[in-house]
């Protein structure tokens, strides 16, 4: 199987182009890859194929086999592969995922490949059922306090599709994520548990998030995380609409538009090409 | 730089054919390669190159850029690659590395590649002064007591190049290695520190060892601990001077020879080929 491993702000995947390529078992073929002593080393397989609904279509698997409905890093490095490997040949594309029909707008660099992808993250959802955590299902939850072994918190919490807990810190990078990170992920006010996202703001247009991820742990960088954070953001009055977010991995310039819509711009790269035996 | 990667019982390095291929700057390629997010993701890089003394030479760089002597899951993969990609036409080979020139035997599969490879590892060194340990430099540690937090271990130490101190345990899934690995390889016995194996006996020719590396943690394999383990048990009396032990990578097969040698006999696999530009 021929593949690409490429990487969006950390985030990386081995990406095959279904448009030649048959991968006869998906899910078991993303456990084999992912592997990062015994295989090809990744966070998941995503296959870019033919779609009858728009110009690609994305599947995306877990390093555990599962499949995933879409990945704001993936899908930037599938509209960056699209367009470099001649599939699409223009730099406003549509791409078919389990969570819809996306837009996507490609920026190229100075070599004619893509650089950057902007990507409709939706509007964030605000109600308590919808993210879902217990309480009132029609309120929302803007600067409550929470308060976890020593400290109390003051929690806003948002849906991207997963429940999000944007929590703001005054020093971020000596945070202790993981410490606090695993007791509001399992927090009882969350049924499906939670991802949170530690942010330090530095002006009305510049933050820098860590991001402790639901059953990962702290990851590098999480697509959905800054958007809840851009929209947390502004419902605390602490910035713009605009910012740029540090995360870990990498940069990402988030807006939240007048129409309610989120959107991410953010870095894809190409790291190698490979080929492996399943 | 066209490469190949590779895992020997789990250690796995980015392999480049250096009779066909120039690295300018190996420290540089090993730091941006062993990447795991934004490079190809290994524990190094390994170049095989030719050499005046024997049939290859070995250079071999960490994740960091320092260069090391010698890893013996390494050389087994060094080996594979010479004899699978025709740099070699003979079963019996020599190989240059910072630790002297060695003699492997290679011993193809049923597709005729390179299934195992056996290295010799040289002669344990067990003085105090060898290892290096505190107290009479000329004095052996075999089965000598250490207390560490709440427990007394009985300890038996052995330098095969490297220190180690192996440590057998009743249950050693369940043993926390996380807990008393540090605190053994940071005591003030071990004045260049030291890596520990935690041990449990099967049978007469049968082990289980797990490893923790000295400035890595735990980790899959190390070639020079289980050297060091089948020399503890020996002196130990717990098993014979062939045992099968088990990794958390793999299984490798150990003898500690009359003469004094010990040899590994372990897998060496290729996982896939690519290319990526440095």
């Amino acid at each position: 199987m021929k593949f690409t491993k490429m990487q969006g702000a950390g985030n990386d995947y081995v990406y095959v182009n279904c448009f030649e390529e048959t991968v006869a078992d998906p899910r078991q073929a993303a456990i084999q890859v992912a592997n990062r002593n015994f295989g090809i080393g990744s966070d998941g397989l995503i296959l870019i194929m033919p779609s009858d609904k728009a110009d690609v279509r994305m599947r995306m698997f877990n390093a555990d086999g599962s499949e995933s409905e879409m990945c704001g890093n993936g899908i930037r490095c599938v509209a960056k592969y699209a367009y470099d490997h001649g599939i699409v040949a223009k730099t406003e594309i549509t791409a078919e995922t389990g969570a819809g029909v996306l837009t996507l707008r490609l920026v190229p660099g100075g070599d004619g490949t893509i650089e950057k992808v902007r990507v409709n993250m939706g509007p964030p959802r605000l109600t308590r059922g919808e993210i879902p955590m217990t309480g009132d299902a029609a309120a929302r939850v803007i600067a409550e306090p929470l308060t976890v072994l020593d400290r109390t918190f003051s929690i806003t919490c948002a849906s991207m599709g997963n429940p999000h807990c944007v929590i703001f810190v005054d020093d971020v990078e000596n945070f202790p994520v993981s410490t606090y990170g695993p007791l509001i992920e399992n927090h009882e006010l969350f049924p499906r548990r939670t991802n949170v996202e530690f942010v330090q703001i530095f002006s009305r247009s510049e933050v820098r998030q860590r991001t402790w991820e639901r059953g990962a742990g702290e990851t590098l960088a999480c697509g959905t995380g800054s958007s809840a954070v851009t929209a947390a953001c502004v419902l605390n009055g602490l910035t713009e609409r605009k910012i740029l977010n540090h995360l870990s991995g990498g940069d990402l310039e988030m807006e939240w538009a007048e129409d309610g819509t989120i959107y991410m711009t953010g870095p894809a790269v190409e790291v190698f090409n490979g080929e492996i035996k399943l």
